[in-house]
């Protein structure tokens, strides 16, 4: 499933070249992410288990400046479940339309927080990330 | 006592008007509050009894736009303790000289992580308190 | 006229203490006075006037921690016009109910962007302040 | 020629799960290309003939989170210069180990300003790109 989350481009999001500084599209993509989970079934049992999502990459490419008043929109699904990690997918783009700002491969794995390591996907957990694998 | 902690503005810091951001003042200012608190004496003594600081009111004063490569000083010092809140003064300038950027007054409560309740000055929190204090 | 801006707290709006961290209220404030402006009347003369507004203090008073998750409103509206700067209130509130996050007084002022320098409200200018100012 | 920036971590670094946030990473990497550039010979000839650096991708692994207190450097050096973009590489350890956090490729081009549009690296700036590599 993919999600839409709208952000509107403010001046604290502005940097000293005028357009969107690079780290604010981290949270601009992090924002997407939480977003994306709150529309997963059993999001909750991922919570309950004491286990975390940790990113360990993210390859982002700045396409296109975004500017002060522009709405962009941040599409985020999930493509891939490995063995232990998975693959989402970000793109923002200049709402309503095609054009690229910057899209982004983000991998995380889940960490059993306690034990302060990452965890094979398997059983109840591997379930859970196989439905929130996009539907074409 | 009055601490100086060095900033140097980045790219990163300015925002649609070509100066730094308010919110940032906000960090540079905390910035500066862990800097003078590393420089106190016994501060140990007040996280280790699980204690902590949580500041209630920030008055702040915006003089002057902070530009790119501009080297700031932010001065902190402890200038009065109460009953159950203390006031520590800020002055963010130009480095090496009296131009005022930014001025804050920041009003703390020491509060028991726990009870999630601000405690009264008293004993050795109190003792402490007034260690912080300036000398003239 | 008292514009409301929902925000929903998120993994990095958080610090240290588990709360919404300081410098992060600064920019709900923003992101709310961005949102108020953009359904004020003739916003686009003052942008087009070479003329832009510069906050010149903020006072802030921290009430309540706000968490993960949590829902907020931010309520923003004009309450005074002086004769070179105006007064903006600004609260943040959990949504739906009366329970204060912050509140904030917001003093700024109207700047000739060319000559850096504050403007006196009159003519048209001041008229367009006086729309501004909240209707009981 | 590598440069090295300190960053101790602060209260407002830290985000929900208690570690520096994702996006902070960036500014710190960015916080350290600028210092890269200061230490560069030549800085000025670049930013006077209106030409700009943009980052056009960052491709950065999260090693091992990075906590409150701890005192970080980023080790910055460009190794490649292509025929319209060069690579700076950046590591986040912490301070006197080899205790990696996180590493990241940093791919730039450089814009004129004024066309929006990317410069081939030749004459002066191929030269100027070429001495800012690393020289083992």
């Amino acid at each position: 499933m993919q999600t839409r989350t709208p952000i509107k481009v403010r001046g604290y999001h502005i940097d000293l070249y005028g357009h969107v500084n690079n780290a604010r599209y981290l949270e601009f993509l992090e924002e997407a992410r939480w977003h994306f989970l709150e529309q997963q079934v059993e999001i909750d049992y991922l919570m309950k288990s004491g286990l975390g999502m940790a990113v360990v990459n993210i390859n982002i490419n700045f396409r296109r400046g975004a500017f002060m008043g522009e709405e962009l929109e941040v599409l985020t699904e999930m493509v891939k479940v490995g063995n232990k990690s998975a693959l989402i997918q970000q793109k923002i783009v200049l709402k309503g339309t095609d054009t690229l700002i910057a899209d982004a491969d983000v991998t995380f794995v889940v960490t059993d927080q306690k034990a302060q390591k990452s965890v094979v996907f398997e059983g109840k957990l591997l379930e859970l990330m196989q439905q929130w694998l996009k539907k074409d």
